[in-house]
């Protein structure tokens, strides 16, 4: 391809939109553009890389059997009734009715449709495992859509559906798309943790995140520095210390703590680390009013409260409606006597271990100390309600845990037959049997995989694309324009390689070598090739890589025959 | 691949749902399912047909320099609201609000995303011409939607955008597509024909309707059986013969035709045939009534009067509310006196030479005879407005016109700068000049060209693809699935052939042989390679060739380096 044809409006001002590196370096590279909040065209060479990852995902996927289809984008609301996920997605989902009132959805995730379409085509055991996918657009109003394509509205999603007889069949499945995911996001040059992941909205029980290292991600995951242990921070948990809560236990006594709004305040009054306080949190699940309780130091993980409760909604309830109710600052609640008020109370494990706590006296002004679980209130259910923080014990090890962020391109999901029983979708068995079919789902972020890869792998002048998932895979430059032994020499190794089937771009625009190389770095061609005159009196060419900043010099020649080992050594990397 | 493995639900049932031999085969051939009214799964076979399509179509845009991007399916409506056509496109277009109650639609077409973009993107005539195109879904919400994939609400289309920097250049392009769309289609095994065409909501001037020729057809084409002329339905104009409707002058003359409510019935009464008749039809147009003039065996073309009048909306009258006011049955309806009431006249070409005609008399029971036109009734334009029929004369050659039905797989259009003037899109010309933008598109119903072929490509056992889109060029069936020689020979011919980088299916099911002929049939491999008893007795195996139903017998050792000369034989067709 020529430069002087290519549609690839490069920017030499910092886009002010944008807040994270790939936003930023795929709008000034000419690969993508803004059509509303969240909504995003792919220009040529942005298309060119989408193409290649979903290629990598498509023969990887291919290997393991599994067979490729085409679900529609536009969905009717009734089997999402069926489900009941038509309620869950809330304002996430994009709605629409069609000309007879009819109510659709965008596809925000296919489980509905794909089940459905199961149930009447698969009968036997005998058709079964079975894995179909699809690369398709999904769509999500998100509340914040941002970073560019790393968090858009409308996205590019590879999902695939398994079909298993058994649940140990479904583990195979999953183990085999664990590790096939592995192996296309090696592919795509990406450094990432497969991690231990919440299920949300999808459902079912075991899940993993694919976790791409870096900084600008919104996933904050949890690591073991002494062992394997990895996990989102909505699902990370940490070991238990029950004794580390236990001292003699004293009468409960009542503390007059003026003006001390925050268990900092109190902590300092009071002379009692936070880690010896109850915090007491209420909650509005699904229309009813409830209290968490964590330690002092502790905040509430709203994932794992929701898994608890098995509520559709969650919100906490705001410090004024509070006041309003209970003519109390948020401050001074505790769980003494909460149970008068029927209202129900949720503990955390670390606080049951607690045998001497302050917390919140329900009266405005006062803390009670020595409040001791058990003795002083009680709770309806304890289960681990806590955000796991750095420094915490591994759950596994009791190593100490880290955190680092993250970009979650992929995640895979063992659902059991939570789709299968709702929308009754049976086959039968060896024995003539009628049975829930057992499925996985496994989703990658196609779009959201390429910011990522932009994440990894750019420096201060641009993208430096692995080669794997590059646009084109070498410029080819003449230093000077004007020079016709140049152009012509650059013209031919342009030829040579074209001919020989790599993916080549000879820049022939009429401008400087200077701006030539810079938009090379931005946009992150692989490798450089440099024709100028010192060069040609050599017999050589300039071969420059953009990841390593590596510089060749190799004779004129030998450019067709080296090319191949060049491309090998950058996909060893 | 293995049948046995493949996910390829076929149908022994004919589908009640289907009217037409493409959707029926499609579903019985486990290719699409419907998920929705116009809204369809793609199932593996299926998707590899349009997967072959879309390869087709990429090879012959990309050779003529154009570049793929993906614009965005949800589009702002504020967009749509600068060209007008936030209205034009009435309940045929998917709107939906985001959660900030801000409106979009699914994009029925893409004008006014590529025009925005290029606006932005684009400043000088040294980056044109530039042609940008995408393969993406589309939406229409059709008021009648069928056929399958024939006539969807989701389908998926190629549309191609064209930027010159002049008339001439545009035409230019426009040819350059048009010879581009003739490979494609002739590349997919279709018959077609170009046909000059109505240029509708896209707007424009000169457009070619690519018409795969099929009963089926929902497009009718008239074409000449002496030149080369054809249009469809919409567009095509008939030779005027002035001369035919000239009879001497006679006074204007009331006459009784008491319970003749239509023209056939007052031609017999009067006997006066209806070609000398006058048919006056009343419409709304965007709120406003007029009348429409035609001779007495002719139709009036909605698309011409609508283009006439330069309309939005269009709709005729109705019976019973020109009834309820103007106390007349409609039959009696005539353009004499009709200034009286404020309401203008529109004249078809062929009436204003009528020099002599029965027409309506407004007045319950009478008609007028011997009406001339100019005489003793006025109008406020004449035009074309009347609907070609079999028969009448070439307007190029005078040759007699026929008509055929057709499926529209494609669509060109010279659009000038329609768009680019309603967007302000403009750049700089040689001369330092500001211009507007002068566009072409270009459009092929991805889908709908799956749909095109089935119809021009079956028997009555079932699809016969054309090599060129075939889901996989070849099956290999062993005679009897318990011969474990056969078995294993026909597994020798398969992994052969698939090493030779074929795309062949073995069917390995536990199946008579007759169900797998029966299937293969349905699916429409375009070779099936049998082994049996015989032949390998004989050392050879069957071939049969599914489109002319030719069988060889080659010997097993020739299959490999046979089979590419089967398939340039079956190129060729």
């Amino acid at each position: 391809m020529l430069a002087s044809k290519l549609f690839v409006p490069t920017l030499k001002e910092e886009p002010a939109e944008a807040e994270v590196v790939s936003h930023r370096l795929l709008l000034r590279a000419g690969m993508i553009r803004k059509v509303s909040s969240g909504i995003y065209t792919f220009l040529p060479l942005g298309l060119k890389v989408l193409e290649k990852v979903k290629n990598i995902i498509r023969e990887e996927l291919d290997k393991t059997g599994a067979q490729e289809i085409l679900l529609p984008i536009v969905q009717p609301a009734d089997l999402w009734r069926e489900t009941g996920r038509w309620e869950v997605y809330g304002d996430e989902m994009f709605r629409l009715k069609d000309r007879h009132n009819r109510n659709f959805c965008l596809g925000p995730t296919h489980e509905e449709i794909i089940t459905s379409l199961i149930k009447l085509e698969i009968k036997s055991y005998k058709q079964l495992p079975l894995l179909l996918y699809q690369i398709q657009n999904k769509y999500r109003d998100e509340k914040r859509p941002r970073f560019g394509i790393m968090r858009g509205r409308e996205f590019i999603m590879k999902d695939l559906y398994s079909f298993d007889a058994s649940y140990s069949g479904m583990v195979k499945s999953y183990e085999l798309m664990y590790n096939t995911y592995v192996n296309i996001f090696k592919r795509c040059g990406l450094k990432f943790r497969a991690v231990e992941a919440d299920t949300g909205a999808i459902g079912g029980n075991i899940s993993h995140e694919f976790t791409a290292l870096a900084e600008a991600g919104e996933t904050e995951v949890v690591y073991c520095q002494n062992c394997d242990y990895a996990a989102s921070i909505e699902k990370a948990e940490s070991f238990l210390e029950k004794e580390k809560g236990k001292i003699e236990e004293r009468p409960l006594e009542l503390v007059s703590t003026p003006g001390a709004r925050t268990i900092n305040d109190v902590s300092k009054m009071l002379e009692i680390p936070p880690e010896r306080f109850i915090k007491t949190l209420l909650y509005e699940a699904d229309g009813k009013i409830l209290a968490v309780l964590v330690r002092g130091d502790r905040e509430v993980n709203e994932t794992k409260l929701k898994n608890t409760l098995g509520c559709l909604r969650l919100e906490m309830v705001s410090p004024m409606r509070i006041k309003e109710s209970m003519q109390l600052e948020a401050g001074f609640l505790g769980p003494v006597g909460l149970e008068k008020e029927n209202i129900p109370v949720y503990a955390d494990y670390e606080v049951i271990y607690l045998s001497g706590a302050v917390c919140g006296a329900n009266k405005q002004g006062y803390h009670y100390c020595n409040a001791v679980p058990g003795r002083d209130f009680t709770w309806v259910k304890s289960a681990d309600l806590h955000t796991v923080q750095k420094g915490d014990s591994c759950p596994r090890c009791q190593g100490i845990l880290n955190t680092t962020q993250g970009i979650e391109v992929g995640q895979v999901f063992q659902l059991g037959t939570k789709y299968s029983e709702a929308l009754n979708a049976i086959f039968v068995d060896e024995n003539g049997k009628e049975n829930f079919f057992v499925m996985g789902c496994y989703g990658i972020g196609v779009s959201r995989t390429v910011a990522a890869v932009v994440e990894q792998n750019h420096d201060e002048n641009g993208i430096a694309w692995p080669i794997s998932v590059a646009p084109y895979q070498a410029v080819v430059i003449a230093a000077s324009a004007k020079n016709e032994k140049q152009i012509n020499t650059a013209r031919k190794i342009y030829q040579d390689l074209k001919e020989a089937g790599w993916e080549v771009v000879l820049d022939d625009r009429e401008e400087r070598a200077g701006v030539k190389f810079k938009d090379a770095d931005l946009i992150g061609y692989p490798i450089r090739i440099t024709v100028g005159n010192k060069t040609i009196e050599k017999g050589t060419v300039d071969i420059k890589i953009r990841g390593s900043g590596k510089e060749y010099n190799i004779s004129m020649e030998a450019v067709c025959s080296e090319f191949s080992k060049i491309i090998n050594s950058l996909e060893k990397i």
